[in-house]
């Protein structure tokens, strides 16, 4: 029997009230004009591939499976390999001196997975969130699932200026605060040491979950090194990422957290996919403990360096008066600001047609507020096709200001 | 400065109301006691890890690597893999002669976060959710986390009375009913064709979503294949698993589901996790196109069937009167019920000072009933083990009867 031929349900599904929270978002329509392999897209916020370790991380799987194979491809537990909740607690000790255990951090499907569960362990229907604006929409997305009220904090070049953080962090008010203080996604912004000690201390006194996501941390091409949030408040949960440092595909990162708030992480995460593909993590670990990291990183470092400044040098000299954007000392993204009455929903259909695409800042905004800003990735693109891209933008620009 | 060292936060976090409502369960106690070499261990729900084909993985492994490494490593879509879809739409035509699209199929990471995503899209606060008592559960779990309100549906060794089915599936009554037809988990139970035929018209005509998980289909030792309940209610989300298969340590899973669901699912799932790691997704893809899946399939149902016999023939030779299993025809588990008077959770520890362990059935009731049955999983040990454990148990049982 075919199923063409049977009948469908009589009575339609009733969908849970939550389906009509999460919005689908502008990306869907970026990435039907960033398919075509003539566009030069500043869209998307894709690692070079280039800079991919493929060849130890195959040395790395014929080590896995030739040594722990059945291991590898059995069931495992929940927290994650220790060996490699061994390492991360070990990078913590030695890149800001915090001594963290193994038994603080739980493996994540991917950073977002660390998201979602921290959702479900902090986020009631209507429970005040405060979230930077612009702000990264994958935690927006992650946390409407559980319907919170959200409350924007604005945030310039340094992040958001400690006297807001504080007036923002009453006691008592905020439910979770999600900040990501080193390059932020989408505008690159760094927070001063005045803007992280102000944040973790008022997180602290407030009762505020504080969630330090750090997908960047390690990608810093200029300036110096600022201890992280948690440094001044250990009850922040921290979120890491392998996937800007190793591989994306692989999708392995980690919560750093309190043990009291691990152990209510560990029972979602085994209600939501048991554990991450242990035979990923084996393999991860074995690449890093095997490999020298230092040298990759200072690679990603040289390479994305270089493009940074392609792109900021390139857009200032490139794009007409009255468009501006910031310096980023790090991470994937510039955020680039309009010349006065140019909206970058509009501007992306002139670029569209000129081949080359960006993020409009609406995108990062939960109130439909950043039409006059956009973001720019520059870690995708070589340095020669970041200034062609360059000039195809300037143009769009030129012709929405005619 | 050490963490140590810092004040934790002044004020406690607020954590969500469902942390409540997900229980921790009897299982990490069991857990304990299985982490002794000495136990054998009837409790686990684990595959032979003799039968993983770790040779053929690490084939796959290279090639994907050195074929297709960048693309292994990079970001990919969240619907999945597209030549997997491919092979999972073809396995069910194959199969029951189904006609599904790979559009109607999502990857997941496990079928466990095909269990989360549903309850995403399906579940609201207090929503009537059907199960069967005994039940699996993983999925009481990841529903809890959405707290509906379960309904119990009694089941025998042909899954539940049609007439249950029919009474349990008032129309616009029930908002998602899942099931597990196939050699369920913990009772080894597999749906008449009268109670598939039921379950499946039943919930077309109620607007019922109803979930068929089918981890165990391919699993069958006796009897003859009937049809799955999607063949009956086109509408029908059906779970499917590789970790039965193939391995579980990879995470890998599906939901077959109309279009509009999968759509639904989708959103949800890039909040959750992004996309499922497609390296493990293209190797897992590579083995199925390269090597005989039918001759591995068939050298796992030869040596569990041989351990599935051993299990019921000993069982029944073994234990003492009073004592009664069921015979599955496939699966991995058996379903034993105890004397009377004689409690699962308390012989568990006349069991465990013997060195063997199974499950209480209370683990599989959410409304503390069970006491008097347990589950005995036989993957994944062999037969001589088998004789063993089943003589180490009796000597728990007629302790309890003395």
């Amino acid at each position: 029997m075919s199923l063409a031929s049977l009948k469908p349900a009589r009575a339609p599904f009733t969908f849970a009230h939550r389906t009509t929270c999460v919005k689908t978002s502008f990306i869907r329509e970026i990435l039907k004009v960033t398919e075509n392999p003539a566009v030069i897209s500043f869209a998307g916020g894709l690692p070079s591939p280039d800079l991919f370790p493929v060849d130890e991380v195959a040395e790395a799987a014929q080590a896995v499976l030739t040594g722990q194979g059945r291991a590898a491809l059995q069931y495992s537990t929940t927290e994650g390999f220790l060996p490699l909740r061994e390492w991360i607690a070990q990078r913590y000790a030695s890149r800001f001196g915090l001594g963290v255990s193994p038994e603080e951090i739980l493996v994540t499907t991917g950073s977002q997975q660390g998201l979602d569960l921290i959702a479900k362990v902090f986020i009631d229907p209507g429970s005040p969130v405060l979230v930077e604006q612009p702000g990264y929409l994958g935690a927006l997305q992650a946390f409407s699932v559980y319907e919170p009220e959200f409350a924007p904090l604005a945030a310039g070049e340094e992040g958001p200026d400690p006297a807001a953080i504080e007036a923002a962090l009453e006691p008592g008010r905020v439910r979770l605060f999600y900040t990501v203080p080193n390059f932020q996604n989408p505008s690159g912004a760094c927070f001063s040491l005045a803007a992280r000690k102000a944040a973790a201390r008022a997180s602290a006194e407030a009762g505020t979950a504080l969630v330090e996501d750090d997908p960047y941390g390690e990608l810093r091409y200029a300036g110096t090194e600022l201890p992280p949030l948690k440094s001044f408040n250990p009850s922040t949960l921290m979120l890491g990422s392998f996937s800007k440092v190793v591989a994306p595909g692989l999708r392995l990162g980690w919560i750093c957290a309190p043990r009291e708030v691990i152990r209510k992480l560990v029972v979602m995460k085994q209600a939501a996919d048991l554990h991450t593909d242990i035979f990923a993590q084996r393999l991860l670990h074995r690449y890093l403990s095997t490999t020298d990291f230092t040298a990759h990183l200072a690679r990603l470092r040289a390479v994305y360096g270089k493009r940074a400044a392609a792109m900021v040098d390139g857009f200032r000299a490139t794009m007409p008066a009255g468009t501006h954007c910031n310096r980023p000392e790090g991470g994937m993204f510039l955020w680039a600001t309009l010349p006065k009455g140019v909206s970058s929903r509009a501007l992306f259909e002139k670029a569209a047609a000129r081949e080359v695409a960006f993020v409009p800042g609406t995108a990062f905004h939960f109130d439909g507020g950043g039409d006059s800003a956009m973001r720019l990735n520059f870690t995708n693109t070589p340095e020669d096709r970041i200034a062609e891209g360059l000039r195809r933008l300037a143009s769009a620009v030129n012709e929405e200001l005619a």
